[in-house]
């Protein structure tokens, strides 16, 4: 479920079978779209001085508590390098899985526009732990050396395994103990909370994360992320970064409606069930088939099978998927 | 008309009355809306290869020409950015008008993303001719001073005016003969076209154009921006520099699907064209009040006039527009 | 007097006659070589922690005052890159004159390696003033825009011209106010200094500068230039910037000697007025000329004048300037 | 040998005893100081437009052969920075080995100021092969993925080992059959050409390199180093990206004059020879000391050893070195 691999030649795809490439490859929730339809009524502010964008806000102030602040975003590589800007000095670095999604799958747009180093470090599961973080850090005070300041770690991860949030807030402990912060990446954050069956609300302030790059678009969205911060904008500079980076949206009401239509009634978690559902089975099935073997246990919307070659040929002629 | 300034205190918006402070303010033409609809079918291959995008570049094609590659984009920033370091070398800079977007609405993004020095130069009425073009560029060699590579015109202009296609091939002369390229920032470039009664097409590698920006936002799309080039992506990296620069949308089928509702049935055309109707109108009737001159004559959608204190009090109230 | 214009072809220059290009023609100073041959005594611990670094850095606090941090760094590009990061978020700008070297002589760099913005403003006479700052400087808290965060001043200006002391702290009060910093090129600060009949101590601290580009390769080094500052490095993390920005020097010792010479026994002194004497000779001299008119007064080593064709084509036979 | 961790407390320096914590620690050799008193002869033209310079560049032509260009810098970290942006577009990446240079003694240079992310590969004795370079290079064609565009060397390796000519030809082949480029790093070029007994040269563009970090520092300068490549000006814009990455010298004839020294009359290798055979003889006494193994075998100038506790803090009495 990478979603960068070129597809075979010939996938049939539009109004065809439904696929297993990615959750990109999913449509719109329709009570997303009609939450547009219902946004589209007559003149508002743009860049967030709207209804909807105060409305979005106070729902995720819900889940996360009192002092969040969001920024709404346009998409996840966009969300990353904002919320990692407003945590880093030019000469720090960000500690990461080797596969984390800030490494590998954004074209290197951390080192550009972050302009900061990713440590990485090899993980058996997708996860890191203080001691894997640890292991990373080198050369502190030495000038050398870029300093490491920023854990990121990505729930639920490339593989598709969940932090706990005893582990969350584990790794948040050392973090801090270190003068050091914690970024999560939240492209599934809601298929995590889910698998967990706990709040997202529960991978914030709480579990003592300091920036959360919150994914709508995995969830159900058409094109929707934010950074959710808990700290005051005069510190982070927060609103200037998202527009320098090119990640303000002028007609915000319809990023923000997206939310709203998300969090209202749970439509995020109904989503993000159906989704680990749906993995759940795919995972039982495929382990079912002889030959096939999971490569990481399904805990979220993430499925990754060993498949024999004859098996991956066959299913391709029907359910693209990557390799 | 500019777009960011703060509006007074108070302002009424939502589902209240129809303002004059930014195209940004309006809301999503429905047929658009409708077309998102549409496109919610099924599932579809991620990040542009579905048929969606294809067609949104088939339609382009039919205005721009033989050769035509679109990228589809989130912002205007980004994809002013996008467009830009396609033609740009890291000592190479860009000649605008000292009013030009990209100089003064973007927070810094050319200089902080593209790494490029804006060689800015004062112009009557927002348009850039050789003459202005060439007053700006000193040190050709001399490894002491940045080298202007490009000339960045946008169409309409800032403070609303048009450049006709004539004055457009004789930059793209200018710039060409100079071993320069020629960007048009194209943000309101259905206003321009509907403007002069040509196609937009009309602005494109007819006219000498080496890159547009693409804006479908400001013409009845939810958010929607395309970088067209007329050179191979082996060129130009373009696919890569998008993703880089954090514009890649993953659900891209409904960026594409906007463009192809605007393209199709001439929606764009009869979008620009109330736009301006109402502007002129907005402008005749302004111009009619005691004491109110118009700054600039209105020729696309924007008006800018200059008010007699009495009168901007009163007219806040109920319409808010920018100082 | 400006640096980087082609000479006319078939210049006579090593062993030839002295000329008036720049003092970047001028060789070492004999007692700075002879400093250099003293440090070259037996190893030295690299990047600083050698007593070289130490003395100079002791010379420097006793102008600059108690406080002082100096960086020694490799030349006046990487100076004022380094110390302008250092008071610098990314969507921060800088002011400064229309004609300083940041602005036309450094290629780009700071656009490019701060990635800030530049906002120029056209002055009388190289120098600024609060009202010429503040003319530049909109769009305060407005996320569309750069927020201008430094205002730096060249002192010596880039046309020969002097900022007093009191010039200075007018401009630095007026910074601060503003919650801004202020920034001094002192490229050619000595020649400044002795101009002034001031200890060039007096352009620091105590005047209320915040970070000063300390040049003295202009007066009489071979290569060393230093940024001085006034706050803790764990504010500023200079030590770091300075290192990742490519002015880190392996063997320091060589630069910092350079130092010591200059700052013992008064050399920089005698070596800047030797320059301001001759400058205003040439200046006397010139503007005896029929025909020939100065540009600006001549108040350090710079001198700028008018020339009528025939006598620019007469001089240059023999001593090569810049037109 | 490592150059950067923080030596014990209370380390004798000055005019004391001899170390082995770097090569930077060492001074200037005497021929070198005399090269730069001889240049010190009048005014010559500034940033390299000097006799100095263009003798230099005809010494290194003797060795590289007809083609070459030599743009003289000011440190290794700068010099690496230059060349590799020579040969880069933005989403392109570098290949070298986990414990290279520009890797992890550079602060994050490469990343935030060339913008490339680094692809690292461990290796068993600091030396890249093929293989190894080949195993780290995915997502070619994908925008998701940075593009590998460069493989880089270090020569003599940062662990002291050596790429034979053959070797180097070898890797050159293979990255020129993928459209990628070459660099070397070469901060101890000449120990290495003196540890195979060929001349430095053999590392240019015979053997296929295309870009050389040409490091005349610990050969004996002051600070003076070089990017070589053997391209025209015009398809590298070498002159304008050595001036904005802060590396242009203004009294260039000073940095090209240690050029000439190290190059006529072969000093550079009496130099190189002389420092591999301490190094060899260090190498051969510690490991006759029980307890005491080499890390790596002792191919030039450096040594690696594996010491005990006891021995480590009985020796940094007298003679500090790095663990």
């Amino acid at each position: 479920m990478d979603d960068q691999e070129a597809l075979p030649v010939d996938t049939p795809y539009a109004s065809g079978p439904r696929t297993f490439a990615s959750d990109n490859w999913a449509g719109v929730h329709p009570e997303v779209l009609e939450a547009l339809a219902r946004a589209n009524d007559g003149h508002a502010p743009a860049y967030g001085a709207d209804p909807w964008t105060a409305e979005a806000l106070r729902l995720l102030t819900e889940h996360f508590g009192r002092g969040t602040e969001a920024y709404f975003t346009l998409n996840g590589t966009g969300t990353n390098v904002v919320g990692l800007q407003s945590l880093l000095r030019p000469y720090e670095a960000v500690v990461c899985a080797e596969g984390a999604h800030i490494a590998v799958d954004e074209c290197g747009a951390p080192e550009r526009y972050l302009g900061s180093k990713l440590l990485t470090v090899a993980t058996p599961d997708g996860k890191l732990t203080p001691e894997l973080a640890d292991s990373v850090i080198t050369g502190v005070g030495d000038e050398h050396h870029v300093q490491a300041r920023v854990v990121s770690i990505t729930q639920s991860t490339e593989v598709g395994t969940v932090y706990t949030v005893d582990e969350i807030s584990a790794l948040a402990d050392w973090t801090h103990a270190r003068g050091m912060y914690l970024h999560l990446d939240g492209a599934r954050i809601a298929n995590a909370a889910a698998a967990l069956d706990v709040d997202f609300g529960a991978f914030g302030q709480s579990a003592g994360v300091d920036v959360v790059s919150f994914g709508a678009t995995k969830n159900g969205a058409l094109g929707a992320e934010a950074v959710i911060t808990f700290r005051a904008e005069s510190d982070t500079g927060l609103r200037f970064v998202r527009k320098q980076s090119m990640q303000l949206s002028s007609k915000m009401r319809f990023v923000a409606a997206q939310f709203v239509a998300l969090l209202n009634d749970g439509l995020w978690l109904r989503s993000a069930r159906h989704a680990n559902e749906m993995a759940r089975y795919l995972g039982e099935r495929a382990s079912a088939v002889p030959g096939v073997e999971l490569a990481y246990p399904v805990q979220a919307n993430g499925v990754f099978a060993v498949l024999p070659v004859a098996v991956t040929a066959a299913l391709q002629v029907e359910w693209p998927f990557y390799l």
